[in-house]
């Protein structure tokens, strides 16, 4: 298993596999670290885990605790547990489970986090009501999620000018939310929590550096050159064959560029149940 | 002087006054503990300082050294004066001073420091070559710059996009940059920055939480129906009485709502000399 799913399956996952608990829930390792005081044995289920790279990263911050990791899509557990292994973390276990029907019995864990999964989702606040149903009284709800809208790209380009308009459309069409760091608040008072049990607070990634650069611009090209994005690009008239083309060129030329930046916010909140 | 100058003379400094180091130069934090553990004695210039919130902490972060706070503004810095005696902060000092033509010699400081400077210049890599002058060979200049475009606001009311369009209009008729933030890296090499020297992040401010939201709303309706981006507002016909009154109330409504969230970016960079 661990040989097979080694390999990368899909193109989307590089530079998602650059993510941890350090660089996308840096607003609530302090909050980790506060209950592991009290609560060593603490247990965090990580809903919408993917390559799992997050999930391992807080299995890791907490040695006496336990994660469990879940996705719906079995292969990309695969490769999460492939990751887990080769870094020799053994507090953590993979499931496959639905975010709106999570296997798991009222107030199971001590804290329920998801990274860049309820911006995919048609009715967000379900997602939400159901992590803070299987959290504890008293435990956490955390969510992080992203607002491509305020993508910021330097040098603007055409190309990658186009390429914000068309991200920012396809994402609404596969049922999500381009908006959705700005809105993170509202989805988690629509699922029931109350404003004062709620901090609210923005982050942000870059890509700045080289090593960073390379990642997110050779990526880009190969989901504009094929795949998913493409094909539904092509198919909902969003863009030509040649403005695809465009786009992907666009970011190899920025990779290249020495005053290229590359940033996004990123909405976040904690809600205490 | 401090009796009269505590009096907050202008509308725009409330927001401004509760920027520390801590919310407002946490990329660069690290950096002066670091710099410290060797050289207790370190030189901080704070160019553009205004009312010198951020100086003063600045200050109380490196006990056994000392700032020096530059301003083109007279008034300001007698705030910043006042504020200072107020919090019995003796290491810093406050001058009168055009960063275009700062009065110190090359190689005084040992890191150079600006806030929300540059995005009202227009020719801010002139400012960065300036303050790259006066830093000690070896030493860092930093910036962290806005980036208006990147302001980020739920609900999105009417009133809340005309006032996003009208401020984007607005700082560029003023001379400066609606896209500070995602431009420093490349203000920078354009000042003469290598860019092996530089260290690009990005970083953001928001305003979700009850006391937040109240400094915001009124500090931004107060500016909307008083003083200079209303006059320039009117007069350069970006707006209408009506309009500017509907962003006033729409700002106000915004402080009211148990969902509103504003973020913004801003890009920072750390240049060593």
């Amino acid at each position: 298993m661990a040989d097979q799913s080694s390999q990368k399956p899909a193109a989307q996952w590089t530079h998602h596999e650059i993510r941890t608990a350090e660089n996308s829930a840096a607003y609530l390792l302090p909050k980790i670290q506060s209950i592991k005081q009290v609560n060593p044995n603490l247990t965090i289920l990580d809903v919408g885990a993917g390559s799992g790279t997050i999930s391992i990263t807080l299995a890791r911050a907490i040695p006496d605790g336990h994660v469990t990791a879940t996705d719906v899509k079995t292969d990309i557990l695969l490769r999460a547990q492939a990751i887990s292994e080769q870094e020799c973390v053994k507090n953590i276990e993979f499931l496959e489970a639905d975010v709106f029907k999570l296997p798991f019995a009222d107030g199971t864990f001590d804290i329920t986090h998801c990274h860049q999964v309820l911006c995919h989702l048609k009715d967000p606040w379900d997602a939400l009501r159901e992590m803070l149903r299987v959290t504890k009284p008293g435990g956490l709800v955390a969510a992080r999620e992203g607002d491509v809208q305020t993508e910021c790209v330097w040098p603007e380009t055409p190309g990658l000018v186009k390429f914000h308009d068309f991200i920012a459309k396809f994402i609404p069409l596969s049922g999500g939310s381009a908006m959705a760091g700005r809105q993170l608040l509202g989805w988690a008072l629509k699922a029931g929590a109350q404003r004062n049990k709620v901090t609210a607070s923005f982050g942000t990634w870059s890509f700045c550096e080289e090593a960073e650069k390379k990642i997110w611009a050779q990526q880009m090209a190969k989901i504009i050159r094929a795949g998913r994005i493409r094909d539904t690009g092509l198919k909902s008239g969003f863009s030509t064959e040649d403005e695809l083309e465009e786009m992907a060129k666009a970011w190899e030329e920025w990779e290249g560029t020495d005053d290229a930046t590359l940033a996004m916010m990123h909405g976040e909140i904690i809600v205490q149940k």
